[in-house]
């Protein structure tokens, strides 16, 4: 299991440089940059727009269409009423510490991470050990050290940051202040202790309507649009169990610092799927047949509760077997999101899916499994999935009186034998007046066994007394002719219950781009310049295609590939045309690091003969075959069918205008 | 040309019975509905949001792909001060009345409209005529006459209101005040006069960060953050002109009072290209020829302002010679809408072009044209079309200083003689300490008739005397060891220029929204029960393409359907299986409801010979071949190569299992 970063070819990865190709290249791009920038938001250039698009295609084709998910586009302006009952408002927050000397705004688990890890590095530099820089950025090289001081620790205290590090993310703001005092964590820009964490909500609020009376957020996440359509879902899928919702859209959450570039930003594409399941019988899945045998490596909440971060490798069968995955639908999406990331492009030694601690989990979850992918940040949680029970639907339903239940019809009627409660409303109201709603709640809350006590006082006295909060002094009387209490027999038919959800939720943003650092390596050149960047993304998923390029400004060039680009348009393949006056080697070279596996070149041979050559990103090496020909190897190519491998078992290799031939 | 809204048939359109039909299918539905709903915002279920999917499929292959657009996907949250620069703070607004005596705010043309609508209506029960309901919703029966009074009007007021109605969109705030005035308009629910007009932002409003010090907005427009990325495009373009940038995304606008369900929302999906081209030499485009011939329908400025909506039916060609339409290159995407909106399915009679008047146009217009779409709603701008000249280019690098500019080089180098300035900034900081700025820029500001004379003072006197407002007596003396003025010759290599914009801005949910009612008719059964709805949607543009339907519920079937929907699937083509109980009419019907171009059905002899039969939805005709067959005719009428009557020459046809036989 690889554990630091790297490229796709195992060299070191420097990210100052893939990040300054990615700038050029206009994958992305801070927003509003020339009006100096808001940090955590970021616009994405063509080819960052295109792969976004590619792997929401695969992303729709895996899940939604797979499984026949109903995809729904909801509102992402939702009015307050909504996220109160949800528990957004109250609790959907992260902990913000304040630097009394500069104002600065800290996030409490990251201050306390990194005044950690900084003395870490101290104390590794006072015994004289080499450290990797985590989250160095070679353009601050003068900083590097900053904060760092070589002080030796003991090795108790070693341990004991680490411990602390292994499960930062299960502290509370009461406890990372504990942390903070403890241990004197001073800010390293001004030597001073910040103030204990306070709560901040991370939500974007705003006002809907022309009078300001109608307060709302943006979303926090897609899956309160779905939950409040569940009705209407469930009768759409003419009333059969289980089912899954799909969505797809922006989310918005107001980081108190948003750092790591794409990896924490305020404004973000998720892709949601919410499988409502029966609660009762196991959590079944059928179709976990299809994936048990899919091997993956956990890290579970008690190895991370040790201290440790030990990967365990699993078939998800057996994870759920022996119940450290709790149940099959929350396996059967943990082995299907492995799939997905793999489809992409996703470096196979840099996944792992690791469990939610406690304090760590949301608000609403039962259980939850991240997928992380390794980049130069760290371990990054690019999915999660977790089990959010009857949570949401429970508690809207309450709200709203809406009822978000399935009514299933039973195969067998069940009788069922009890003490029913009858009020005789007519006298009821007239004898307690405003009080009668409260005695009404207080009779019909009573347990079977109260009932079964009651039923006798009233058999024998004629009347019971019942403790009623608020009301009178808090004991009221209530005669016979006002109650019944009797044993009853009654026959069900049908059976109500609020189905459990299982939530993968893909954080595309983050996907993207780790992906990007997952294809990433470099070339050294002959020419004796610095090597040079390739993105290996797979053809599938790859922004553009196929590559364009006539030899040179010749104007007999132009319609042949004008006709070429049109062709491949018609068969859905996209392309570029790059007839810049730079040289061959040098379009390559572009193409290369916008990770666009073909290339196709028009010569003075295609004007004489038809034939054009192909050239594979990854090996550089090429092929020459008549159009129709090369048309046919791109289309396999690109649909996955095929292997460069193939092709060049099929078509004459060439070597030739390559002018500035690659080491390899 | 069609003047009111019918079904595709040319039945008049029964608003209730679609809006239900649409509902009941879960097209859309009210966002929050189980809190009570807040109007202008809707959700998609997964017919709708599928039929959106599709429309933007066929937009990015019609515009990005065809012609190489560099897509781009920017953020929603914008910074104040991009918008303060933009104008949209100042003046993207719309007009707010207050009913003094309810509260009520009502937006003040749609007010005026309204009341004069209901004087005509008024004036023609008078006179004994009919009239038709424009917004008429059938459930309200009992309100339908609410506001109509049976009062004749003079012939003379009748032809003002007339006037007035057809350039509504042309008044500012004052001018409708001065219209509530003169005609002394009362709010139908008070019988009040409302307060005088107010501007009211559209803009929903939020503040980014945990200090809460960084006021920002949702977008209006994704426009903004195309042209702020524009000097990053034309390098990724690699400097050539013209080219274009595209973003599909979510706007808002805080509309006053939402009404016409998706016409007007506060959240909506938009696709916008903003094409950059030199404004000097006419704005050619290199495609124009390809589009020349096609004839729109044309509703210029002139014709509106002169009280009338007549039509000019004409080729493009013609348009832009006879200047009816400025330039080739906003003639091009008028005529690249035109073939867009027919590719979707839209009803070629229900189509026009309309051009904005001058006060109707948004800030930064030069010119702009409305494609709209005839619906029950009347005509709905659907695209607009807009020449954005240089204006946010200009006011972006103004207030920046990013050079927001082109440079061309010249074929010809251009020599240029004029009389230059030339400042000693060693003397003259210090000579005029703090002032010293505003004398340069004095100077500077000179043009070349004053600087000859300067010139010659100079030379006289030693010195010239400049008007400097707010330094001392706003006169200030600037001798010659601090200037010189010469006549110079200089050679300019290349040319700087800031392009103009042409726009193409399409809103996705009002196109969707129009193309339902365009693709709507209703069919009679024999049944003798109430016609049934069907959704005449191309299959390219359909949300699923085949419904499979098992006979009955018998065991053996259901293998059967899912290999056919898996091999469906791996073929790109969706399906969705109804194996429930009810009767295979029904099933079909739900699915003309659903606009499902075909239907496959499973029967007993597919068990014994592999043969399925194929319906069409809008003939409701059958054939029946083995799968392979029908799988290939599936396609070939899903990819738009064959039409229904090709396959029934092909295959044998079927008259079978449909119980319910439709009348035709």
């Amino acid at each position: 299991m690889t554990t630091t970063a790297t490229t796709l070819k195992g060299q070191p990865l420097d990210r100052a440089i893939l990040d300054s190709m990615l700038r050029r290249r206009m994958f992305y791009t801070p927003s509003f940059e020339i009006y100096g920038g808001v940090s955590g938001l970021y616009d994405y250039g063509p080819p960052g727009c295109a792969l976004q698009a590619n792997i929401i295609e695969t992303w729709r084709k895996h899940f939604v269409l797979e499984e026949d998910m109903l995809e729904v586009d909801c509102s992402v302006l939702t009015p307050h009423d909504v996220l109160k009952t949800s528990g957004h408002v109250d609790k959907f927050a992260d902990w913000m510490c304040k630097d009394p000397k500069n104002g600065e705004i800290l996030r409490a688990d990251h201050f306390v991470e990194e005044v950690l890890e900084l003395r870490l590095k101290g104390d590794k530099e006072a015994r004289g050990q080499k450290f990797e820089e985590k989250e160095e950025d070679p353009k601050k090289k003068k900083k590097k050290h900053k904060g760092i001081e070589a002080v030796k620790l003991d090795d108790a205290v070693v341990k004991e940051y680490e411990e602390i590090l292994a499960q930062i993310d299960n502290y509370n703001g009461e406890q990372l202040g504990q942390l903070i005092k403890k241990y004197e964590l001073k800010n390293p820009a001004t030597g001073v202790e910040p103030s204990p964490p306070v709560a901040f909500n991370l939500m974007f609020q705003t006002s809907i309507g022309p009078s300001s009376n109608l307060p709302g957020y943006l979303r926090p996440e897609t899956a309160q649009g779905q939950f409040l359509n569940f009705s209407k879902l469930l009768e759409f899928n003419t009333q059969q169990m289980p089912f899954a919702s799909a969505s797809i859209g922006k989310s918005y959450r107001n980081e108190i610092s948003p750092r790591a570039g794409l990896l924490r930003v305020r404004e973000f594409l998720m892709a949601e799927i919410e499988h409502f399941v029966d609660p009762e019988g196991g959590k079944h899945h059928p179709r976990f047949h299809e994936v048990e045998d899919i091997k993956l490596k956990l890290l579970d909440r008690h190895t991370q509760l040790s201290g440790k971060t030990t990967i365990t490798e699993v078939s998800i069968g057996d994870a759920v077997k022996t119940k450290l995955v709790d149940n099959e639908t929350l396996g059967y999406f943990l082995a299907r999101i492995h799939l997905f990331l793999e489809k992409l492009g996703v470096d196979q030694t840099k996944i792992r899916f690791r469990q939610h601690m406690a304090n760590e989990m949301a608000h609403y979850a039962a259980d939850c499994w991240d997928a992380e992918l390794l980049t130069s940040y760290g371990w990054i949680e690019c999915v999660g999935c977790a089990d959010r029970s009857a949570y949401d639907l429970s508690v809207h339903a309450q709200k709203t009186g809406a009822p978000l239940i399935v009514r299933e019809r039973l195969d067998q009627p069940k009788v069922i034998e009890e003490w029913a409660v009858e009020i005789e409303k007519k006298k009821f109201g007239p004898q307690f007046k405003k009080d009668g709603k409260a005695v009404e709640a207080a009779v019909l809350a009573t347990t079977q066994e109260q009932r079964e006590k009651l039923a006798k006082e009233l058999e024998e006295k004629g009347s019971f007394t019942i403790d009623v909060a608020g009301v009178k002094d808090g004991k009221v009387e209530v005669s016979k002719d006002l109650v019944s209490i009797q044993w009853t027999k009654r026959t069900e038919n049908t059976r109500e219950f609020t189905p459990n959800v299982i939530e993968p939720s893909f954080g595309i943003g983050r996907i993207l781009y780790s992906l990007i650092e997952h294809c990433y390596w470099t070339r050294a050149h002959e020419g004796g310049d610095e090597a040079r960047g390739v993105l290996s993304f797979p053809p599938t998923i790859a922004p553009t295609k196929v590559l364009i390029v006539p030899l040179s400004s010749n104007k007999d060039f132009t319609p042949v590939a004008r006709k070429l680009s049109q062709k491949l348009r018609s068969l859905g393949v996209s392309s570029r045309v790059d007839d810049s006056s730079a040289t061959i080697g040098k379009r390559y070279s572009r193409n290369d690091e916008l990770g666009t596996p073909l290339g196709v070149t028009i010569d003075f041979q295609t004007i004489k003969d038809g034939t054009i050559t192909l050239r594979d990103r990854d090996s550089t090496t090429q092929v020459r075959a008549d159009e129709d020909k090369i048309i046919a190897a791109v289309q396999s190519l690109v649909d996955g069918k095929k292997t460069w491998k193939d092709i060049e078992t099929e078509l004459p290799a060439f070597e030739g205008q390559d002018a500035e031939v690659p080491v390899r």
